[in-house]
């Protein structure tokens, strides 16, 4: 302490809303932590509160006095800091509301309210001159909303690639380690803890898109929502594709893509975001991003390639990211200051799926190989798509076709598998995939 | 700009001191990103002069009217911001003084600098309420000083490992592919412009313990200066040195190490901080950065293993990280605000490199390798170090024993290697390498 100032000691009070896996580490390290929070902010935290929805249950480490079922009455009483860790939409978005009309400052992990209805909290945050601030919300404790929000501001940013979901990455990654289907997979994730019961917003791509929705809006000064974002989910996903995947250098990963697209012919650019399972080859950064962790790569104009890199979810490392939220947000409170409010001034427009350009990788179980391939192929020309490689699996009745093509509008390439059901000489459209990351 | 508010019209100034490749760019972008810039800050920026040491010399792109050699004239004009990219310690520093003295902020790149003397910087970016932020100063455009700073500032930092030297990282890479030696190697490097003509900041490690200074002050809120980062360059890495790091399965890399040591006996935690060359296994993340790339790697309580990745150098890169400082200081201007000072309340010791536990890589020439074992063995016993693998190449008068001991205190294994050089049947000791990251 020798080169410190004495410190001021009239402590910013906070409060906390939720207190499960992240809500119980955050009251962890705000009262272990708190001699070096005091020191880096410059005053002591006092914790005035935790919200519960049960004041029954019994909750180690945590003193009973603090919590309450009172949510509403804790947020209107005069907090200088709220921890919103609840998830979800209400109540989170109204107790939000609430606390930052009162003047709280308020740093939130919730990627589904910030990506359906983030405008209005910025707007209200804004109204009274305090802070949102959401780093927890996007992987974890990988530091990547404030790179995008303030490192990277001056740069245009014209991708942002990402692992996002560690559920999904740690189903694929064992799929691929282990040769195993979805289901069986899915279940041993569960009882490893790595899913939840019910897994829908994982598998089914919603928390991905989610948080596409944050990274992009964020990375294009373009407000983007959840409902903005192409979403597929990973329960289609075979053994077969993942084999398939292998055979060409390539890993099946969960990915969310935020793309800056054109300009077109007026010079236009547009934004295009989705989240889907996709080939990767090996040798991309993001294709060796195992088990549970996630990743994010930004391409931008000057800065060139990024990656950040670390664990996506978990307690502690969320609260890592709440935690320093938290510091930055009373500093600049004790400076009367508030940091970067929503820009969204580019609003650039949201291109459909359609018209984005990708590649896709197909299978098909073809009735013969040798006199069928001109027919395949007529039917790609067709509609304008280049086939870049066909390689043949077996023959006779088993015969498959893998066909990987050049890159061509996503609406050109579904309207190709489309007609290629039709064929009488194609027995089955066994697996198509994109292919992303070169 | 349908959600924008009327933009405000009084510009904020900018001076720019230097415009070498860095400063090119940082003008360059100033300009073609002006509409962008106004948008994302709220007002427009006015670029008022560039200091230069030569006014003659010709500089496409840039209007000569903004050129001025009277560069303590520009600081004192009335900029609101002064971006510093001139580099090294005299003029930069008494400019960058008058600058924060007249109320500008200030953004720099300057790591020499804000090794030998950031407090005398940040104490009187304090005493004036204005920012000074250098993103730019470490790594180039990879955010690692905002997320030191802010993002994990609420967590507690346990290690920083870098690979923070775009030069040694070309050079040891290339040796790595080509077998070749350091002296050709340094030359074609400085053939395709990866290194200066005088390479010695680069190769001596005087760069990288800058950053490690850097880095380690931000990391453990302590005051560390390059004088106490330990230093060892990568002149006397050996393409044999190389080949033995293969056939243990690692590779040689520049890195720079920060890291908190103990808890002591007393409980004291202090600093160690090192730059050198060091073996390193090839699974670990910063094993596979290659070329000119730069990567931190960071280990903290609650947010586990991080990594950045990116480019570590370059014009463009340097001047996106120089841009985003600009975006964010100019809106931190506009609030009446500003960011983040200087933290360094812990205070925490310096170990000397005699007190830091590594491992040791050892190649000896012996006379036969059947007679001396027990001998060499008894040695390492005797400075107690112990020893985890023996291996022999060669036999009778080209015996070679390569050994690689457990982790101990430098100082120990140092003065093993002194011990073993007087033994007679030692003819030399050919290669000592430390071994990091496991």
């Amino acid at each position: 302490m020798s080169t410190a100032e004495p410190l001021a000691t009239t402590p910013l009070k906070v409060a906390v809303l939720g207190c499960g896996t992240v809500g119980t580490e955050v009251v962890r390290l705000l009262t272990d932590s708190a001699d070096d929070l005091r020191a880096r902010i410059g005053r002591p935290l006092e914790l005035i509160g935790i919200a519960v929805r049960r004041a029954g249950r019994e909750r180690p480490g945590i003193d009973p006095a603090l919590l309450t079922t009172d949510a509403e009455k804790l947020v209107s009483s005069g907090a200088d800091l709220v921890i919103e860790v609840i998830g979800g939409i209400e109540p989170a978005r109204n107790l939000i509301l609430t606390a930052l009309k009162n003047g709280a400052s308020v740093v939130t992990a919730n990627k589904a309210l910030l990506a359906q209805d983030g405008s209005t909290l910025f707007a209200a945050a804004e109204e009274a001159g305090v802070d949102l601030y959401f780093e927890a919300a996007v992987a974890g404790a990988i530091p990547i909303i404030r790179p995008l929000r303030e490192s990277l501001v001056g740069d245009e940013i014209t991708a942002v690639i990402g692992i996002v979901n560690g559920t999904t990455n740690f189903i694929l990654d064992k799929m691929d380690t282990s040769g195993a289907g979805f289901a069986e997979t899915l279940t041993e994730a569960q009882d490893l803890g790595y899913a939840e019961p019910d897994p829908t917003a994982d598998i089914e791509g919603f928390d991905a898109a989610a948080k596409a929705a944050i990274l992009s809006s964020l990375a294009f000064h373009t407000r983007v929502t959840s409902a903005d974002v192409y979403r597929e989910g990973i329960t289609d996903v075979t053994s077969t594709d993942i084999a398939s995947a292998k055979a060409m250098g390539c890993v099946v990963k969960a990915v969310a893509i935020c793309q800056l697209t054109g300009p077109d012919a007026n010079g236009e650019r547009a934004v295009s975001v989705r989240t889907h399972p996709a080939m990767i080859p090996r040798h991309h950064p993001l294709a060796s991003v195992g088990g549970a962790y996630n990743a994010v790569f930004v391409e931008s104009k000057s800065a060139g390639r990024l990656m950040f890199y670390g664990p996506g979810a978990g307690g502690p490392p969320t609260a890592s990211a709440v935690l320093g939220d938290v510091v930055t947000v009373a500093r600049n409170r004790l400076r009367g200051a508030a940091g970067p409010g929503e820009s969204s001034y580019a609003a650039r427009p949201i291109s459909s799926i359609d018209t984005v350009i990708t590649r896709y990788h197909l299978s098909l179980e073809v009735t013969d190989v040798a006199g069928v391939l001109a027919t395949i192929a007529n039917c790609f020309a067709d509609h304008g798509v280049s086939i870049q490689t066909v390689r043949q699996q077996g023959r006779g009745a088993d015969a498959q076709l893998v066909i990987v093509t050049h890159p061509a509008p996503d609406a050109a390439l579904s309207a190709t598998v489309e007609s290629l059901r039709e064929l009488d000489v194609v027995v089955e459209v066994t697996s198509v995939m994109r292919v992303e990351g070169e």
